[in-house]
């Protein structure tokens, strides 16, 4: 069983969406990547902060969910860090409300112990100096080292952005990001330019247009499943980057191939998230629906031809 | 080898893209759509009306590629449809310029005598009342009916295009199209609208995000390849809708299954018709090269994941 790090935001979100609007509720990066990888067979343990207004409640949830707690920092006198966005009516795009990092500004984090040997570091979309203060605590390389990052830190951080880029394997990214980061619109070129920066697999999220992994000339695709009614896209991407390295973390293997069953189960997972308000169907998501729906996917995408 | 008719523009074109500008160029639908669906072992017609100006080069290069073109009227005192448009930074948006209807103002289509007993019917993006009145020439109905159409007829001849719709198989739309006909911005429910206004199969298509086959609770996707350039999208449409038609023609076989191997077939015919400016990669194509790009396809989509 693979040892699965995960370093991101664990947060309270407020979403509106056409559909209805939620408080604050649990949300966060890593909250999501950690739920999405504990649909497999991993021993996984989340870095992160929270404040003294975090309730007990949602530590226990992620417990139960077999993911060691113990990397995130409560501070008591602080507060936790808040979100909140109102999508657009096509739910492709939407409008943040408020950001309140709170104990988020001075995050330091620190890896557990029992973790400083992981198999698997997911380093979540945060500042890239948290993400590369998580790197230089880990003594011994892990397997593979996937990173979520977003075109805020490409405008804002740029140089620290690219010194952690070149210390990873695989980065997801969307497409308008990978479009920035690469200045190509191509994402065939764009890929091509990211590989060049250092990670040898890049991922392309396409939204409801499914997900892109390239590496080295090869190329393959997942496409979202086409779903009656997206309720709530949060936390969708890192579902599905939860997907794909807890998927990898549970074979200990990384070829190519079982990469692309990775990005399968990515896409599949995240195909659940989008079905309810913030984590809610994510909680309470059993192995048996995330198998039929990978018969679904399977209908959906293989077909024989013979070549001649 | 089954008898494929098909009717639509045949026309001049004159493109511009971020990457060059043409003159009048031979385009227009029945061409894209012959000339993909020549890629398969068919017997196939062209209706159609071009004016004195069309060069019969362009008519002898179509029988070249094994088209009937007796059924393209030439009215020696008219002028050729003429459309010109610009395409955006991005290819995926572009202007009209120019519509010059010309002989087709008055478009009377005859069905050729010898295809008034065709298996595969096409009906390529046209007023509806032409459309229509293919399908009144032909006294048996054919195994199968495939009509393409656009906004403009959803705009301007509704009712029309409803009679129409009625009448055939296999729709195919780009996703805007489907939800401007169904009011539904999800593909799914707009696929469950539009069928129960006649269509058993609703194809969507979405451009460089590839195209989805949808009957009766099935669902397919068809990616589009992924390429380093995009030199110039017009034709791709219709290319992709004569290989889907060309290759259900030459199998003879409307299942599912089958079906599911003629949209590969058109995506994959598509992504060579981008490659460059009008018909020129289509005029130019051989088998060898589908048949290897069917390995791309095949590499981009299949994998193995064993359920449990």
């Amino acid at each position: 069983m693979g040892k699965l790090l995960i370093v991101g935001t664990v947060a309270f979100d407020a979403i509106e969406t056409p559909f209805g609007k939620t408080d604050k509720i649990l949300g966060g990066a890593a909250t999501y990547i950690g739920l999405s990888a504990s649909q497999f067979k991993v021993n996984s343990s989340i870095i992160s902060v929270v404040g003294g207004d975090f309730p007990e409640e949602h530590l226990q949830m992620l417990r139960n969910k077999n993911i060691d707690t113990s990397g995130i920092e409560v501070i008591k006198e602080g507060k936790t860090f808040f979100w909140s966005g109102k999508y657009h009516n096509d739910l492709n795009t939407r409008d943040t409300l408020i950001t309140d990092l709170n104990v988020l500004a001075d995050f330091n984090p620190v890896v557990p112990k029992n973790y400083s040997d992981c198999d698997f570091l997911m380093l979540g979309n945060l500042h890239p100096a948290v993400q590369m203060a998580v790197i230089n605590q880990i003594p011994k390389r892990p397997k593979l080292v996937v990173l979520d990052t977003m075109n805020f830190w490409m405008d804002n951080t740029m140089d620290e952005l690219m010194e952690v880029i070149k210390k990873i394997d695989v980065i997801t990214i969307n497409d308008e990001e990978a479009r920035q980061l690469s200045g190509e619109y191509s994402l065939v070129r764009a890929a091509q330019k990211i590989h060049a920066m250092g990670p040898k697999y890049v991922v392309i999220k396409k939204g409801e247009h499914g997900a892109l992994l390239f590496n080295d000339g090869n190329v393959f695709f997942a496409p979202a499943l086409p779903l009656e009614e997206v309720f709530d896209p949060t936390g969708a991407g890192d579902t599905f980057a939860g997907g794909f390295i807890g998927y990898l973390a549970s074979t200990h293997d990384i070829s190519f191939e079982n990469m692309k069953r990775a990005i399968i189960y990515g896409s599949n997972l995240a195909s659940f998230c989008v079905e309810k308000f913030g984590t809610e169907r994510m909680e309470n998501l059993s192995r048996k629906e995330v198998q039929n729906r990978l018969k679904q996917f399977k209908q959906l995408t293989q077909f024989e031809i013979e070549l001649n």
